[in-house]
């Protein structure tokens, strides 16, 4: 497991003005690290890279948005913004290689089709449209590749979605797993929203929809390596209606909405630190998690703050309609767990600070390594 | 190589009204076959499911449509037309998996965005933006991966496309081959045209916008199997600026616009006659091939009407206008060796005939088996 933070690993006895308190000194070089340029040092491509967290954070750096760069893919959102004749489309793309393909609550069908309409649902869109690429492996069962377009085409039509388009190929045996799907999707954004990890600003509530981590231990349960038991399943839902009923509350004052799959709540909220420039104040007894995924958490020694959901998510909204947000979640079927978790600050701008339960402060950091690989 | 038409495993010798000729018996069976239903008889996935050929169409039959089936997803043209807000918007999604990753004349980063550039110019959309999903595996080369994504992006300014959101997943050591990309497009249907492969009518005729099968020849010599040295390169290319300048020379007057990627030429011509429910009549000494590709086809067995294209075309247009169809075509550089084919008549319907050099005609038929697995 390497889900220690990274600053855990920074020269923490560096020199520093001996002017600066030890505090100040360590957010100053942590402040330093995040703006250096990003550069990848690896040689090939490990399995950290595809973990949300820090790694993959410096790959799209380095080198996809050193090659793409352009104003719409620079904000890293869930998905793009942009312009189609007057109409403002939310565009989303994520490839799906979970392993293993079927699990408690799910199978990479509907999560494909789910998490689509969720990154289109966290731009502000009513989902519309999806299309479906396919790489399917040499002697894969068509009896599952079935099951699986099933339960495709059932999360569509709960989500109100149509699958217009697709392609499939087929590689050859031992060159891929079973069965890869990419899902993209687009939307019509129909309200005058301007949702953004950099939109949090200090004063702003934050608030988590559900309990965090089913998904991720529902796949790890799944993968039967560590021999447990346990009722878990996963969360995988639409929540397109559920943020709907969110920003119909809170006209204006909905500032930020990231579902919390890859990297979980902790990767969400660095994102949100980060990008506005502030600081993440999270209260341990707050997060919402249900006691059997806490423990398998801690038998396998992972925070669960760091654990995927796929019906959950995080939004800022500002502090003085926190209460409202709140009643509004919980009024939906899919929010009955929502919390309130944390507040933003302005300092140290940048930073995820946990108040733990025993009235300690630590930095919650961003993934550097991957716990749990090809969890969506 | 199962190259071989379909109908030369069918039962020649079925009894049928003695009142009718054997050709006529032939052509009512031919029919017969192709109205059942589609049933996906094997238990497991085939690299045959993958070729584009029939294997593929009873797939996407039984089991995509049969799942999915709406009516913008049910035409299967290379995308779907749709309307976000008042913007007619063209929608398309390609998995590329080609072998190997780097070949004469491109890799598989150029080839993801110009594949899907084409598939929007097909449905007459001037490309917008892209989706790019990455599936890497575990241990490749961070430059090689670098290398595709410069490619990629080269590609994209030369295209005039913005790539505005992605994905990175990663998978362990040999549950991948490399590097896998998946491209979705949209783009805007600015002319009121109304293409589809449904399109033909009788008195049409049919050109291929240049020489056939560049790509899929490149392909199998950068493979090294065969030990064959040759000049050709892939033919990979933007399509949207030469369709462009042929819609405009052809307002009203272009039906059918299709790439000519997985099974060739002939694939296309099949969709064509098989939609538009018409005879597809094609002359084989109007066929364009480089006679370099005459060659890697004819060592290897292959029929280079089923060869993989990147950069070519086939058009269907108003018979009328013909002429003007050619001229327009060959005043582009991608169109110097654009040909009239062939031309569509009413009978027998379905079926595409090829009159050969020697006098000759025969079925073309749809691929049964893949000649050349990932090709794209």
């Amino acid at each position: 497991m390497t889900s220690e933070p990274a600053a855990d690993r920074a020269e923490w006895g560096a020199p520093g003005s001996p002017h600066r308190t030890r505090e100040e000194q360590v957010l100053d070089r942590i402040d330093r690290v995040r703006r250096r340029k990003a550069v990848v040092k690896e040689e090939r491509i490990t399995l950290a890279h595809g973990s949300g967290g820090r790694a993959t954070q410096t790959l799209i750096q380095a080198v996809f948005l050193e090659e793409f760069g352009n104003p719409l893919l620079a904000p890293l959102e869930d998905g793009a913004t942009l312009r189609l004749g007057d109409a403002r489309t939310a565009f989303t793309t994520d490839s799906f290689v979970v392993s293993p393909l079927f699990f408690p609550g799910g199978d990479i069908g509907d999560l494909a089709v789910n998490g689509t309409v969720n990154d289109l649902a966290m731009c502000g869109a009513r989902p519309g449209y999806l299309a479906a690429g396919f790489i399917l492996e040499e002697g894969f069962l068509v009896a599952d590749l079935r099951r699986i377009v099933a339960s495709m085409a059932a999360a569509a039509a709960a989500a109100g979605v149509s699958i217009v388009t697709g392609d499939t190929k087929v590689v050859q045996r031992g060159k891929a797993d079973g069965c890869y799907i990419t899902t993209t999707g687009v939307g019509v954004v129909e309200r005058p929203v301007e949702l953004s990890a950099s939109g949090a600003r200090p004063g702003d509530a934050v608030i988590v929809s559900g309990p965090m981590g089913d998904h991720g231990a529902a796949i790890m349960v799944a993968r039967g390596e560590f021999d447990l038991e346990s009722p878990i399943v996963s969360d995988t839902a639409p929540l397109h209606g559920i943020v709907s009923a969110l920003l119909d509350a809170l006209p204006g004052h909905v500032r930020t909405l990231r579902d919390a799959t890859r990297g979980g709540v902790a990767t969400i909220l660095n994102e949100v630190a980060a990008a506005s420039r502030v600081a993440v104040v999270v209260e341990e007894k707050a997060l919402p998690v249900r006691p059997e995924v806490t423990g398998v958490c801690e038998l396998l020694g992972i925070d669960p703050l760091y654990v995927a959901c796929e019906g959950r998510f995080v939004a800022v909204v500002d502090g003085a309609h926190a209460g409202r947000a709140l009643e509004a979640l919980r009024r939906h079927p899919l929010g009955a767990g929502a919390a309130i978790v944390g507040t933003i600050r302005d300092d140290p701008p940048g930073l995820v600070l946990l108040r733990t339960a025993f009235g300690g402060t630590r930095i919650v950091d961003v993934l550097v390594g991957d716990p749990l690989p090809r969890i969506c």
